[in-house]
């Protein structure tokens, strides 16, 4: 029998990834997608890529239609999931929500970062920070998954083992990012125009992006110590992908291969994470998968530590993660979809 | 004395191109630019590219503030120049309408393709049209020139010599053009973000894009006979530039060398024409000039001419060809600023 | 018991896309991957995104190798096939060419199209055209396919029920058609470079390139009349993806309900071909996928149809539709891996 | 009487830039272009937008046909100038090297980054370092001049102020730059063709990029004190242009308006630099163009600077900062045709 699965906020990218990605996964079924704006229209007229693949029609949200369900994936911007959370928690829902409203157990980050206080403060503690390959037995018994932040999965899987392992120093951490325009989401804005974007690139965010605190959040929780970091996004002209080239500290003197087999140890068994040492990582190599790929070297002349990663934004950076969890979830191949 | 402008509508890329090839121009200064939205704004806090090059600041529209200019340009959304251009004219000054306006004769058109009435119906017969090439001597005494439409430019200037000497058959002509997205001007929209523009191509307006009857009317005016025309646009993933392939039937048996002749007949005084024969015109060879590059093959194998017109639709196709249209009105060189 | 699947040519972006299609098929392995030039080398070597999906080397070609084969494709330059097919057909190997060795009938249109002549002209009578949708029957019994070109897919697939109903005039189609630069395959070209071909368009073997006879060859063998095409191809700065505007003649008066029947009743049970009516199709939504979309219109004002069509250049116009030809091969459900 | 300009590879992206300046320049007049590999061709065969521009040819190099020339720029691969710059100044010549044999004066360099001994390390002593922001009067007099590297200019005009000021730490540098495609050249690679390059972004060279010493070597040469950096640069689908994140630590605690003082100080009469506070540059804004917009925020959280730069490669990365150059030497206004 499948599981039954519900969408709040279908109709936006990482929303239309997931519904994609859910359509081809072969132990479940999408009971209900719910996108206010776009009540009453087919998928397939927003998405057109899912002509003949889906009849799926958008509605409006109302808790009755998710009431069957046996688990719930929130795809809304920030802000918005905790508004419909504690409902479903309390009706006892699973939910893994892809937003940044339950990734970080500081609420009052929320009103510093994110410019609005946390509504739903109360709930923050179940929340189950949602990267598999780190925190998989919590994941597999949650109820509320907070699926990480796009740019924080590029930067926690080349980092945590690493700090973890004691090789690098925490602080004096810089992480320098491009990210493809489709991780801004959906939207009507100048800024995003083709006309903007194309041929050039630009900064932003520089030292108040709300993936800053939420990295060194989850740093501290799953590396062990506190850590700062210096993050600074930019965007690229390409539509998808994260590219992240990060300078560290060594602790003492470390070499690649000690770096290597630090990565072996921890991502052994990781499906989804290809270390591939000198060799540098390039976004196509993952577009349009679940992979994240990273990269390393250590500078021979003054012992810094350069690692790159690339995934996929709407994918190991959102929507493919989230089923990376829902399949743990369900006790299901991890990989299965992906 | 350097002729004084004033720009109405100068936050568009389409003002913001004209502004920026007017303050190079060595004979003209720049004496106000309108931009309701923007006003208070100075010109390089919307476009930085302007940084050290202005201190221009857009203002809201002023009808006193236009009553020293020698020239005033308007390149609004079509619908709004005909709000402007009665004070102006009735006010004795010189107008170059960088919109649809007042391109048409007959009113009707306005409402069948623009899908608003005409409010100025009655300045229309005062209308010169500024296709510099076919229209130099009306252009320099006129006092409102309508600027053509950027499809239409790239259309015009290769069926035109052609037609007028019954090269071909004013019917059957196929037009199928291709855009950069610049030329739907600086907008929030969804359907022009980066994210749906790259990696795609579209269609759009079949049959019914506004530059239709542009086209069929200045080819009667100039061309000497009524034609039809099936314009098919396309949006495509580059920032300039239209590339138009034109398929028309040859009225009798026409050789390459002909059309040759007949090009060089018509353009050999032409600055901005460079007919380049069998060679294919590339976008990239005209971005950023006011050149039409124009290459041709009659088709063997059934006579068939296939025609190849490039332009950068900001510049030949909108604010370089008001410049060069400005220039014949003030008796300067053609070519200045451009 | 699984298929076994070798391929020729397995480096280049055709290649590549089929091994990707074919790794994931349930019911075929892949035995051997051939590539001269990258003998030796790891296919996840030139094609990083392999990494932990294949072990596979590529490998210098020894007809021993393919000798267990079920079935071998070859993806190679034009020219290439002829050399291997006739020794893989006598040892009794189904083939499938992705090339266009073996699509055109009359050896003498390979000396004037693809300039050098036919070497096993003695074979071309076994070839059985890959076009599933209207040659379902023959491919499933043959032993050497021809793979349709990209070009010539999104040109056959809409107008093959309009001519074969005689709903259109046989003659005067011009077809014109924007192709990604996947498309020229994986080359060290300084015309395919990113610098030459990004920020501009340019049309490129006008009236001669290779796919014009194989479009009139094939619309006369399935649609019943011969015909002639003016067939435009063009370069865009895209990656994947074709789009073809096609504008015909109509035989007799045609409404666009009448071409919705007709195309209803040819691909009511084509599982890759999605008729849109007025809607304008576009290359994104068919993106990585083997589906055609196809859209029209009839013009109003001359009776004229226009047709858009799209695909992925790399699957419908070539892996994808190979794989397709491949299931009904062997008796697979057409859509399995697709 | 105007100055005679001979260009030695003029057929790259480089020299053909240079020539589109020197063109419009009033001052000058450009007497021979040679590149070999395309003696005999004209430069609107290789580049059709010179086309109505110039009639000039491409030579073979030959050292009489330099005889008179007032200048002689040199715009060809790592290498290759040493092989002509001994000849030249011998003969009286002045010369601008838009490569990098002469921009090192550790001949030792050239064999640790560049993979070749210096053919002509007896001439490094006469070389002056071309960038006119820090050294302008020796370039005035100079008879060789080592045209700046591309990255190096984008990291040195943000950095050097600091550094000589005493604000920053000389070590711990890290510059992640991105380089649009036309930085490689014009040429003809795999790696470099718009299938490859769009929709993806990958870092190269890390640790061993030739731009690494140069900086180094600068920063103390006009900084004052010997520094090391951390350099990595990326490859993304862009034309042109370059961005440099730079990430500095501070050598007391510093604040923006300081920074903002000591830059101002420095390019106070700097017609090129454009330096921008808290506002981020983008390359759009500074392509086509010979700026430099820098930017600059002190990150709250631990005092590290990060700067941000961004130059059009081609203009201020080489042909511009060349004729820039040329200006300064010839006495000419140094923005003149810039």
């Amino acid at each position: 029998m499948k599981k039954r699965i519900a969408i709040i906020g279908a109709s936006g990218y990482s929303g239309a990834e997931l519904l994609k990605i859910l359509l081809r996964h072969p132990q479940v079924t999408v009971s209900a997608v719910f996108a206010n704006a776009s009540a009453g229209k087919r998928v397939d007229e927003l998405y057109p890529s899912f002509r003949a693949q889906s009849d799926l029609v958008y509605e409006t949200y109302s808790p009755e239609r998710t009431a069957d369900a046996d688990l719930v994936f929130i795809a809304l911007p920030s802000g918005e999931a905790m508004k419909y959370v504690p409902q479903l928690l309390d009706a006892g829902r699973r939910v893994i929500d892809l937003g940044g409203d339950f990734r970080l157990q500081d609420a009052s980050l929320y009103t510093k970062y994110y410019k609005h206080d946390h509504l739903a403060a109360d709930y923050l503690p179940q929340a189950v920070y949602g990267l598999p390959e780190w925190n998989a037995a919590a994941i597999a018994s949650a109820q509320l998954i907070a699926n990480p932040g796009c740019y924080v999965t590029s930067a926690l899987l080349p980092l945590l083992p690493l700090l973890k392992e004691g090789l690098i120093q925490p602080n004096g951490i810089t992480i320098s990012s491009l990210s493809g325009v489709s991780g801004a989401g959906r939207s009507s804005s100048v800024d995003l125009s083709f006309t903007e974007v194309n041929e050039s690139v630009k900064a932003y965010k520089v030292g108040v992006h709300q993936h800053t605190p939420e990295i060194e959040t989850v740093l501290h929780t799953f590396g062990g110590v506190p850590s700062t970091v210096t993050f600074v996004p930019h965007l690229i002209p390409i539509t998808r992908g994260i590219y992240s080239t990060i300078v560290v500290q060594p602790a003492t003197a470390v070499t690649s291969e000690r770096i290597a087999d630090v990565y072996a140890a921890h991502y052994a068994s990781a499906p989804f994470v290809r270390t591939i040492g000198a060799a540098v990582p390039e976004i196509k190599h993952v577009q349009q998968t679940n992979y994240c790929d990273i990269g390393w070297k250590v500078y021979e002349r003054n012992g810094q530590i350069i690692l790159h990663s690339v995934i996929d934004n709407l994918v190991k950076g959102a929507a493919g993660q989230a089923v990376q969890n829902m399949n743990l979830m369900f006790g299901f191949d991890e990989t299965t979809a992906l």
